[in-house]
């Protein structure tokens, strides 16, 4: 039987598991006829006792036939919607066992996988989430989505759904990468999400058609959501969660690692606070902060926060000064409003009838003090 | 009339201004008795028009039997119980015009300010916090207090006189560091808390006695809020909130510079949030995570959060392996099992039983899956 590259690759991909590090490998290097051929002649090797066996079983023209006929297709490196940043892949360590580009992946959906991923965003969280990170996921899906940034998630119970329903929400396209083959729904109260998330976006999975969602599964999956996006934003996660995981991959990816800030004494915030504590992920509150650190270098949203304009903006350095020197409570003459300013008390006579006419001191016996509405600089606070 | 350096302090105190870098560089530098000579010797200088007059007016030695006959002592480089750290301000940069050490502190209250400066955590924020943050700001105050580290704070309405308060309930010691005169209570519903303030720690000031709280004042004393503490904490702080100029100076000293996250969406937490990210300052969510970070090199609290144990902690890691190679819903055959977990057939007929033995899987006519109580190691999560 002749393989081509494609079908020599749906083989691996029936046989091997997703992440499968002694396989993924081993094709990355050296393409997956070479691998094909160097198994059958090994007969019973590292990947199992029957593999010859499993291997004669799979007939790739049959599963790629099937699988076109329920929408699904098969994606691989040198393919026009093959995502370059899974080859990065290569590089990143392995983690539980899983790790290198994926042999192949199973795609359903309208959306080239390429042009959906190239400036998306993950974000990701704990299925044991709060109102407060569902509500977040869902606006962060929203914004990006607004700024045309796709969302690239697990499709999983929490956060995850959450992000995608805030894409879907504003008509933008959403990824959701699955534990599950693509034709699986889990779990399967998510089947119309997904089925609106491959009408808008796409679905995909490592995992052949018809694969059932195991543990191990779900970690190999999660460097893929690293790997398909520009960066990962962990909304919600307790200290095991598993989103955590997707972090490691992103930040071994060397991709911005972001979090998202929650309560202190909120369980499924008390994760993010230790990524941001010990894997220095960056703080972010909404979609713009998101945007400013996954912009390429030369883009980048040079923003900062502000507060809303103060009134006390429009004046000049001294005049601020002298404000700051006038009395809250007890009103005081100009000399000694001088002396605290650093002022001439000439200057202080000159301005103190300025700062009258905008409302901000009162006078009583020429002697001066704020005016109670005076706006606060709050730079008395402690 | 001849000046001892303390009393030549004491003129300085009266007729400048707290941290006024004109003087407070001079003084740190030639000491008060040769600035006063040369301010004396200079008549009108840079310091205001009318010093020399003003300088007159004050009799130092009055000045210190009065304070001291209302319990207020005055403290100067030199003595016992001047805090070195005041000194680190001579190197810090200058803010608003405000900078350097202090030409003397006068402070009332039972603890000596050096000892009760040593081990402390400077817990600051916004007057305009949330029941979150001020409830935060108790508990860092009661939980260090527990520690022996005392809190220092501006004794402001809102999250101040909250981490005050914190210590106290503890009968830890806390110390006030306000912007008027010792003997002023600002706002003056704070006499009585000032009151146990000075009775179980210090209240601070450079603002002689009797001075009025003014905007410049609020600015000065940040400074020594930060120069009086190993670290400063941050808990709530709009973006233009005056609790981020003590950060500011925290920062500059050098010393530990750490926030409380908060919800997004809460304004009192984006300036801590901004401040994170913009400053790198570190995320900390209860006292434990304070006291770690101020703790001096070599005296590390090596502690990670870590979830709750987890009964599958108990696995060896091919155990752990196999279970997630488990299916979550439909049960699975040895060999699909071993397949997926990448471990002999062999091996996992051997282990399977011990798992069952465990509770975490079930046999169904040779097929296994999980036990629907297993607990989840959550790494399936995204």
């Amino acid at each position: 039987m002749g393989l081509s590259e494609r079908t020599a690759r749906v083989v691996l991909s029936r046989v091997g598991e997703p992440g499968q590090v002694s396989l993924t490998g081993m094709v990355a290097r050296d393409g997956a006829v070479a691998v094909v051929r160097r198994l059958r002649e090994a007969g019973v090797g590292s990947l199992g006792e029957d593999l010859a066996a499993r291997m004669a079983q799979v007939d790739p023209e049959v599963e790629l036939v099937r699988a076109d006929q329920r929408g699904i297709r098969f994606v691989i490196p040198g393919d026009d919607e093959w995502p370059p940043g899974l080859d990065d892949l290569r590089h990143a360590s392995v983690l539980h066992e899983r790790g290198g580009p994926p042999v192949g992946l199973w795609v359903t959906g309208s959306a080239n996988l390429r042009e959906v991923t190239e400036d998306s965003v993950a974000v990701v969280g704990s299925r044991s989430c709060t109102p407060y990170g569902e509500s977040i996921a869902s606006s962060l899906g929203a914004d990006l989505g607004r700024h045309g940034h796709p969302t690239v998630s697990g499709a999983a119970i929490g956060i995850d759904v959450a992000a995608h329903r805030g894409s879907l929400a504003v008509q933008a396209p959403t990824v959701a990468v699955l534990a599950s083959g693509v034709d699986r729904a889990y779990p399967a109260s998510h089947r119309q999400v997904l089925g609106f998330i491959a009408e808008h976006g796409a679905v995909v999975s490592e995992t052949p058609p018809g694969g059932a969602p195991m543990r191990v599964r779900f970690l190999a999956r999660n460097r893929l959501i690293a790997a398909l996006s520009q960066g990962t934003v962990v909304v919600e996660a307790a200290l095991r969660s598993g989103a955590l995981n997707t972090a490691h991959w992103a930040a071994g990816l060397g991709r911005p690692l972001m979090g998202v800030p929650g309560p202190v004494w909120s369980e499924p915030s008390a994760g993010v606070h230790e990524m941001i504590r010990r894997r220095n992920a960056s703080v972010v509150s909404n979609a713009d902060e998101v945007r400013e650190l996954i912009a390429p270098v030369g883009q980048a949203v040079l923003r900062f926060n502000r507060a809303p304009t103060n009134p006390l903006d429009v004046l000049d350095t001294e005049a601020r000064q002298l404000l700051d020197a006038v009395p809250v409570s007890q009103a005081a003459d100009p000399t000694s409003i001088a002396r605290t300013a650093g002022l001439s008390v000439t200057k202080v006579r000159a301005v103190l009838p300025e700062l009258h006419d905008l409302g901000l001191v009162r006078c009583e016996d020429g002697r001066w003090r704020l005016a109670p509405q005076t706006p606060g600089s709050q730079t008395h606070s402690a």
